[in-house]
């Protein structure tokens, strides 16, 4: 399995705090616990050519993990309508956190993919709503963050195809945490935390629900859908012309 | 309930055999038979200033009934954007056979929404898979249609928040005809039958289905969620800097 | 539309604080309310003949409410069947609170139905996640009780077909606390809030959450499928035996 | 993984077509094409002690397949409510074709899953309505069987959480022929071909089908949820009397 792990990778440039968390990059410390798992696992980045997403790489990805807050303006159109085109033929996409608002999230959904937020030094409690899902393997009842941001609901996405996570915060909130798409051949799964301030992909909860998460996104090797004109399989009767 | 049927009108100014099953165009035979139930129908057509959708009208529209087949690509995407904020606001739409393809449902689901098609005369039995649902008011077990032109799994839609009808069709195929979906606020139903060169608008168990779902989809008067930036409502302990 | 309340009405006769929060019992308590939207009410209670629920009863029940807390073991398996068969031939079921314990609950759910509770004078905060949905008309972005029991998860369920409500408890918890099912042509709705020592019922967003849903799950007027040996409505052909 | 498939094993007995289709029973074929997989395949039918489903049986088996028809009636409740224990603890379960009538199947779903059916040796093409799904895996767009039983909508069963076949049939019928559902810990999926008279489960597709289905409904390792009176995780504060 290909993965790639993509990253804006701005906040590590300029906040000395962020750069502290992640010297490698949130993209970095990303790639390096999947491979772990014997993923092939590469990077990029915003401001490599073409966002480091041209056409032979995402053709050789199984699975793109997505990671962007600041500068989801900045990701070009037609790289995004690219990204979106694999997607339905299948390579799977894991969205993280401030991800939500990126233009791929929010073309696969159809919605403005809002919600509320709040930078408060927050502790989240994570609820696993669905323990038959193969994204919840090894973990417990709930994944407990002392320090996170807080995004609260209503989150305006469709409904979830499968909702895993539920999150609890300190602060009063709760939010859809956990939540699986499917969009033409491809599968997206969707989860909250990971905000840059804190050390979260750190945390070996944090980091087994984004590997059970690429597991499950993988393609499946089924047929590819035939569009458009189609001869009939079985004899249509002669009718009268009424 | 405010009502607004908008009709590609092109196929009836070029084809006798449409402008012969609709004298006053697809958009006047819905608007005709959804005035019975007392509901406030206006129509509007895509060589109309702004297609006829303008923000006056889009604003005081509950309920937008979609009608396009071969000119898709002439709605212009601002006027697109505008219909998509307002069902996100709240307003329905009821999207109707080859309305699959148009911009404004294409943005709302994320995905080709592409299919299987062919005109052979051929028959089309609508299967009622969920008795439960308000748009099955009414109905037999089945709809069935003599002719149709057929539609054809695979077809390329998120997993629908209901599926309502399974069409059979003579050829050989089947198809997810009746299916809701949610966005933002608001609520869609999408309605496979409606060729343009069959009289299926007449059809008065066809009619029924139409005014189910327009009925179903008209806005919920629950609050407006706020988005952004949110105070807490519970306290937020004091932690320590790690 | 008849809508029958059923109560267990033990509570009322043995614990003084409920006595006095019900002093007509939970039952009288909701038929109070429900009965303002013109609606034609009756209450049934477990120590009557048949628990209330007679054939004729139910078979002039459109949608019927059900409390039970301690005494749902005392409810005859004989007319637990009944009621299912009559849910499965239409009648809507709105169950409240501990509700989510009784027989006809688990037996049209097919799961335990178990939950995590906590009796602790606990804030909830139900949050709406669908506003989209009828049972949210009327209502702000969340509903706030003081003081509750505590539901929390897991709660063995299975997956909802829409989920409209997600409670926030102090204590740390988080639930599902509205969702919906279709069984057969019924339609179900689960509603958490309502522990006999408060006075939850009588808060008037509760009320109108609870009139939502019984107006929701009114029965649709279809077809009731007819289900057996089934002669075909096409031509078969001759084939080879192999 | 061990793998049990159990089987009625009646019609082998006394119908030579049967037992000539199935000379080793038809838990004997699904046993041995399972086994090809490297998957631990064990057997059980109907008339041994407790029909082979002892409390040791099942305490190893995860993933039970399901075949029966004609008996229904005569395996025992209580065997009955321990496969429906194993199954809400994790076990998988995969349903077969008349299974959709077995007391565990209706346990589970909560309804009558009642259907048309018609024997009539006609055509049945199953399409592949989710090519995501991993039981789509290595799969066409449709799979077609020349003679087959017919089973017809309307399906009396709850919403599937996946919708992954739909059959169109010759005589005029549609079903849902794939359908996943989730139940406690443990995922169950239906499969609707295979009537005794066919040589159905030798098609080298359903044994694929069987396969993937199987190895999707094995059991995740996720935390067993602990239910009952929980202690609360957070400080709950002191409120006034009211």
């Amino acid at each position: 399995m290909n993965v790639l792990v993509w990253n804006e990778n701005r906040h590590e440039k300029t906040n000395p705090v962020v750069a502290e968390n992640y010297p490698k990059g949130i993209h970095g410390a990303i790639a390096e616990f999947l491979q772990e798992d014997e993923i092939n696992v590469k990077t990029a980045t915003l401001d490599e050519a073409d966002h480091g997403l041209t056409d032979e790489v995402l053709a050789e990805t199984d699975v793109l993990v997505w990671w962007g807050h600041k500068a989801h303006g900045e990701v070009r159109d037609e790289i995004v309508e690219k990204v979106q085109k694999r997607v339905l033929e299948g390579m799977g996409l894991v969205v993280l956190h401030s991800g939500h608002f990126s233009k791929i999230f929010k073309k696969l959904m159809g919605t403005t993919c809002d919600l509320k937020w709040r930078e408060a030094d927050e502790k989240e409690r994570l609820w696993v709503v669905d323990p038959t899902h193969p994204i919840a393997e090894g973990l417990g009842q709930y994944i407990e963050l002392e320090k996170e941001e807080m995004y609260g609901e209503h989150f305006d996405i469709p409904t979830p195809d499968e909702l895993i996570f539920i999150s609890w915060f300190e602060g009063g909130e709760v939010f859809r945490s956990g939540c699986t798409y499917k969009r033409g051949k491809g599968k997206i799964f969707y989860f909250r935390p990971g905000h840059e301030t804190y050390k979260t992909y750190y945390n070996p909860e944090i980091q087994r629900v984004i590997k059970n998460g690429v597991n499950w996104a993988k393609p499946t090797n089924s047929a590819t859908p035939v569009y458009g004109n189609a001869q009939p399989l079985e004899k249509i009767s002669e009718k009268a012309n009424v």
